[in-house]
């Protein structure tokens, strides 16, 4: 790809019907601003020079890019021409070479399309090349006519006669031009109407009539073309885009026995043999293993995830957990976590920014922070490392094959040796060495008859209130 | 709306195939009975005199009523003109007005139907107005016959001739009658059939016949001569009905990136840029503000939320959530919770019939009930209140920037005072100043070797066991 | 039936579009393999005289069946034909009566079919009887070609000519063969091509034009024709089969408001009145009485629950759950336990292997494991059974009325008597005479101004740190 092509990304639009002050570029499709896709897709086929044309709200797109590709910005909303015009200034800089225009929230365009159609564009040596779908329904979208060689124009649907209506290729609203020409056919372009507005699709007739040639491109996805209008849009457009996602894994050999509630990260990969259940939402980026079991109701987000793991109810943030491990249900892993093989933990247990050893057990009801734990080591019921004292963090050590008993408190910072014991109940504050038990315990007291004596009353209350 | 105008809602119903002994009306369709659907929409056109005619099981539709309206009985199952006959002492209090007869299995029936039909009624003085609905697929339904002047008829599917079958203006089974000649024409009733049936739709031939007018009122809403015989038919109303609101909340702004399991309650608001998760259930009388995250799998009933509230797998009911608060995953808000501003609950969290102030934090496996928690305040992990002793619930007090160390259990009645802290696994019986510390907790005893020795007996058994 | 009859179901496929090295009969609808869906078929017929021919990977199916049925392995793929030829030894112990030849990967096919095709095989004394089944679309199957008397053949897609393409009438792939014939048909069966590969449909043409008779037996289930060759048929086979389940269960008279993420397992039993939310997944031997409330997102296999009993986000194995009890949300119950009638059971609770009286209430953070619990017992906040010793687990037992305080640690073997109570925070090591009151806790020190010099502090780092 010639180092002289760019990208000019149209992001101004405002998206009234969305109902929200975020540029409609911004929202997002699978948790990522359909701006975001299209960038992505012109990085994919090797696009680094791109400009975003901002408008409404446009320091939203600013902060969001963070510096990261050049803005202008158009303080007028004069039409998809106008928008262009603005990034008059970038485009010179690329002059010899061709400039790809694409529609910020047209989420679905892809680098394969982006590749082959500069192909085309580039070997037919077109002033411009229109990337375009064919479509079962046509209605709305503007129409190719093709000539003899070439096209010889777009008909919006308002003005398309009977027989144009029928033509099912498309517009996407996405197109290669050779900047020179589109700079050119930029400084003819008037307004198509009284709101001054500018259309780009103008520029493809003053290049015909210049005698340059125009050519299509057929797109084998046709959902480049979709955006979204309103929020029922957004959701069809994350419909769409999880069903494409769901199908990829099932040809990639991952099992689904009802999908309802799935929905998938762009990015996430599965391996082969592993079990997705209902209800489970996995983002970011985020890798499980083969023959896994995940769900229902998993919520995975930045984790690597070994082979033959079970997590079943678990809520993980930004960890590892490693090949064999059985989690959950309702467990919540926050970041920082390595989870060692073959380690079982059990219902309402949190982890956090902690380190567990192979084989080792966390059961049921315990809160694990800020600590490191060797393998087989077996920790019991109402475990909690004390690891806040009210201003600062400390971290607690467990040894391997220690055993924590049952509501044993860890005062942290705090080192429990190896085949260390804790005797339930206790409150560990001071180091325990290897190999030794723990005990902090008051004798237990028996008061007879108490427990009689509250029956009776019970009795006499319930007797009295008529039950 | 005159004040001689009233409603006669047919109850009497029974739904064999639902394998029920509920009255078919009150069968629910997102969890409100579908008379109440109905007597909603009578309320919401302001009619205030509805009669409700009961027949299988009536008791439990007088329960339900609970004396909010009047009932008949019809003790035998005759047919809507015989039910209708049966309300004849309701109708002849308001000789002189109209009656709107409507089916308490229809839900979908609407206020503004009821009013435009009224209207129609009025405006042309029909003897009877029949409320229809134009459909795709009219196949069951009674076909609406127009004439020159208003309609000539109803014609029932096994009656209806080729040509008439293809009317697809339909009978919804709601009508406006002139009280008078209503009265009047089911005097003139004959049951129609060998089981002494009478139908209702008999009076409008003998209206017509009388020379009174009849026309019909096109229902926008088509939904309203939808009903159910079966339980398929009762969770169609529910899809329907579902994805009705859901449709409504998208047009209103609020996200929804999958709407698997997501269901709502008619009465439920929600502010824009809120963005609802998949498997959320969302009911009665609840209001959640502006850009929230709800979900996955929240079920909320009776309550209200403010704006940029996280709620993560929470389970809420008749409480109160305010602004900016982080909840989840794993909570449950039992009634009578009021939450402040900017709390944080973590996971395996209960609270019920508490106040949490401002800023405070209740990160992990915790019971707090019957409390008033101030501001600032930090609970560790395992903290419980002990509010209840075996006959009486009591109150704990926890004053502002308190710091409640893990497993402490706090023994109601008891305060803890401002600034006050608790040391890890103490049981707090009794308050505590102000800024002071409270300790309950033995010297720790350490046992050298005691894990030693268990370690070196579990090898052994392992090795005896051939491990 | 006569007892001449026995079944060969075809199993050597390998599905190399699931990338799996599981045989392809093995994949699972609804949580049991397809295998074992076409095996209970044939024994839900009353057949029991089974042969699965195994080939790809057959020992995964050898150890599936575990000696149940027997098998013979086809070491080379070449066809149908040779597959059945690999079943001659078992066939001729069966002489004189019918085989049934089945797919072991087309899951659907149910008893009723098997036995009324055989019906129409034994009273026409057919060589062959085909079953078949009436399509919408049945393109890609073999059509049946009718004659004056039985069918002439089936034809292939591939060789169907325009006229046969639009017949309906479709080859399902299982067939009722006379056993004598059929092996004398096998023995004239040539390779249909370069591959070597034998077509059990030729031995139709064969037996035809031996002059015998072949006819068809349509399926009113045309279901029965499915199979999946990709994870996505799979999937669809999975879906069919869940609202084949739910729309029986709504038949009965179970109630379902939204069946988003809703599954059942085929043997599951379901009373009338029972409402079942959104993403429940009930499975295995599961039986579940009248008028409860199941969900959401419910995990059940192998339980019995009452009437008038209430699960929400409850996973629960093995377990019997008696009539009116309240379990949830956020609870495990693992093997083993029995909850008694009218149990509360509230958030973050486990149980495991243990009996639970009636009218006990456990209200929140336990955990109950290998223990026996009376009846109307007050279990407190954060108590834990610590039945585990890191070698041995012991039993607890909580006799009727008892009272055990929050963060309770019962150390097992224990006794608590009736109406006994433990303070909270007790670690209880020796058994607590009926009646009487248990406390093992140290007296509360108070130190003065502890809290206020940290808040200082607090303040005092905030103020530097210029928040």
């Amino acid at each position: 790809m010639s180092n002289e092509n760019c990208a000019v990304i149209l992001a101004g639009g405002q998206g009234k019907r969305m109902k929200s002050d975020l540029p409609k570029p911004m929202f997002e499709v699978l948790g990522e601003p359909m701006l975001e896709w299209v960038i992505k897709a012109c990085e994919g086929a090797d696009m680094s020079r791109l400009c975003v044309v901002t408008g409404f709200n446009h320091e939203v797109i600013e902060e969001y890019l963070g510096g990261r590709y050049e803005t202008v910005f158009q303080p007028e909303r004069m039409g998809t021409g106008h928008a262009v015009i603005m990034a008059r200034e970038f485009l010179r800089r690329y002059m010899g070479g061709n400039v790809l225009i694409l529609n910020g929230d047209a989420p679905f365009i892809d680098s394969e399309t982006i590749k082959k159609s500069l192909e085309l564009h580039e070997r037919e040596n077109n002033a411009v090349t229109v990337i375009t779908a064919e479509v079962d329904d046509p209605k709305g979208y503007g129409r190719i006519i093709r000539g003899e060689d070439g096209i010889r124009g777009i008909v919006e649907e308002n003005d398309a006669s009977v027989e144009q209506k029928k033509i099912c290729e498309i517009n996407s609203g996405a197109y290669w031009f050779n900047i020179e020409k589109l700079i050119d056919a930029l400084g003819q372009l008037k307004p198509a109407n009284s709101q001054r507005e500018y259309y780009l699709t103008d520029t493809i007739f003053i290049l015909i009539s210049m005698g340059f040639r125009a050519d299509a491109y057929i797109s084998e996805n046709s959902d480049s073309v979709l955006g979204a209008n309103d929020r029922k849009g957004l959701l069809m457009l994350n419909n769409c885009a999880r069903y494409a996602i769901i199908n990829k894994l099932l040809d990639e050999g991952v099992e689904f026995v009802c999908t309802d509630g799935v929905s998938f990260g762009r990015d996430v990969k599965i391996g082969r043999g592993t079990r997705i259940l209902q209800g489970c939402i996995i983002g970011g980026n985020t890798e499980i293993g083969e023959n896994c079991v995940i769900g229902p109701n998993c919520v995975i987000e930045n984790c690597t995830v070994g082979d033959n793991v079970t997590l079943n109810s678990v809520q993980a943030h930004d960890s590892r957990v490693n090949s064999g491990a059985h989690i959950g249900p309702f467990v919540q892993l926050r970041p920082g976590c390595v989870i060692g093989e073959g380690v079982k933990i059990g219902d309402f247990v949190e982890v956090k920014n902690s380190n567990i050893g192979d084989n080792t057990s966390i059961s049921h009801l315990t809160y694990i922070g800020d600590s490191d734990v060797g393998s087989g080591v077996n920790i019991g019921c109402g475990v909690a490392t004390c690891n806040y004292d009210g201003e600062k963090k400390f971290r607690t050590q467990i040894g391997d094959n220690a055993f924590i008993g049952c509501n044993t408190n860890l005062v942290a910072p705090v080192k429990i040796g190896n085949a260390a014991y804790t005797g339930a109940g206790t409150t560990v504050t001071k180091d325990v060495p290897d190999g030794a038990l723990v005990l902090g315990r008051p004798d237990e007291k028996i008061v007879e008859g108490f427990g009689t004596k509250r029956l009776a009353s019970r009795i006499e209350k319930a007797k009295k209130s008529g039950k």
